[in-house]
């Protein structure tokens, strides 16, 4: 089946969805995006993802091209032409296209690009990496000081993950000023008794949308949170370790830099943290 | 006249020339550039530029689409096509259309993608801003970790062209632990006596195609030169202060932060300079 896509108003196929050479995305990285997951045919967390997008576009000066509700209607008419039942949807807004390269924004009148497309990824919720953990290495965050925006400068966290890659594992945490970020495109975490520690929001991270909904779930199930950032070391001494994102939901480590993490197997607190995302969110899937 | 641009080995319409959006340069800023000047017709420093290319290549694991000569003859042809006597050509890589997005690098086979395109820039070595000096303000510096790296990830830079303007300046000197890196798309200098200062090459400033001519031309000419990093302070105090880059050349900067640095006016140095660069580039032209 050829995918169809959207693309600034129009329902495409993939092949022949193409946007100028001249779009701010492709020369300038001046584009920001979201990804919503789908499960069951609803979307998880659309509000935060729209919360989110909207806070990008006011950081960088970008007008929004479209309502929310708009929006959500694109993803729905998305899922039901792809016929997706699980999976995510890839939303990515840009300044548009000026008609000629130059640094300075173009006019504010000057149409965003708005791109959206599905990825079906089956089976998603239940991941065999969920049973088994996952590998992470350590490697120095060379990325730009405003990870909080959701920005398309994805050069890094790509090497990041060719890094673990050629290291034998499957991702990579971020550390700068000796404390870990957070993950080439998840916020980390760790427990150590019965306590999840993850790195404060700031410019340094990305204000994740499933991080936000995990710690508030984490908290209703009188787990104690403490949002601070920790080292490597601490890391290497903690009980659990595990990630969030909008596609992964919550994912344990189960190694850090070739040493495993507390038993080296998933642990109860990632466990029963995804158990409980997963059921909250589908409840409330839009 | 409509603008023919070159697009992975064809001659296109401008408008006609568009790339996918899952290219990579789209959805992950995974893409290099160069920008060459033309002079009389004819290309400036074209050796140096293909040289710094093979060399962003390489630091990214990308496969160069052309060889040396085949995108001379492009480059060229452009030119011819485009009847340009002055102006840029705009060269662009990026890791290609997987047909899909991922973090993760393409198979190695992925062709990559290869976009030209001119810029005419008539009386472009007359820049009345030579006469005038340009003004600058200073900007922390938020970019990624590899300036030394050509990537398309100019957001930042960007976003400090827009923080000049609104300063009313014409560009900004990016400031890091207490020192000037660079311009948003240009190298920075000071003058003091009969010193030339510029910061040191690194992973934290682009190495400079115009950069490296100029202070050979220095060093032939008996000017000091220390390559070194200096603080906003010590520019400020300096008794001049210029740019270089392949677009603008020499070009004096004669405000920072609203201050007069030296006379306020161009000075001998970076005249002197600018006279030499343009004449010596003009006689290697290709």
């Amino acid at each position: 089946m050829t995918r169809t896509v959207y693309l600034n108003g129009d329902y495409l196929p993939e092949h022949e969805a193409k946007v100028s050479i001249f779009d701010r995305g492709f020369l300038m990285s001046d584009g920001i995006y979201e990804v919503t997951s789908v499960l069951d045919g609803k979307l998880i967390d659309f509000d935060g993802h729209a919360v989110r997008l909207q806070r990008s576009l006011d950081e960088l000066d970008m007008a929004h091209p479209s309502s929310k509700d708009d929006l959500l209607e694109v993803h729905r008419e998305l899922v039901r032409r792809n016929e997706i039942t699980d999976g995510m949807i890839y939303l990515q807004i840009t300044r548009g296209n000026p008609g000629d390269r130059d640094f300075a924004y173009p006019p504010a009148d000057t149409p965003p690009t708005l791109v959206l497309f599905t990825q079906a990824k089956p089976g998603m919720a239940d991941s065999p990496m969920a049973q088994t953990g996952m590998k992470v290495i350590s490697i120095a965050d060379q990325r730009w000081g405003r990870r909080d925006i959701k920005t398309v400068q994805l050069l890094y966290p790509s090497m990041g993950k060719m890094m673990a890659k050629a290291a034998g594992a499957d991702d990579a945490w971020m550390v700068e000023d000796g404390h870990v970020t957070e993950g080439t495109s998840n916020n980390a975490y760790i427990v150590k008794g019965n306590t999840i520690i993850t790195r404060h929001l700031g410019n340094e991270i990305l204000h994740g949308i499933t991080r936000a909904a995990v710690l508030r779930f984490a908290r209703e199930a009188q787990m104690k949170v403490e949002e601070r950032s920790f080292t490597i070391q601490e890391a290497l001494e903690a009980d659990e370790a595990f990630i969030t994102s909008a596609s992964t939901f919550v994912m344990p480590v189960v190694e850090l830099d070739g040493t495993a993490i507390g038993t080296g197997t998933p642990g109860p607190v990632a466990t029963r943290l995804r158990e409980i995302y997963l059921e909250e969110s589908r409840k409330a899937a839009v």
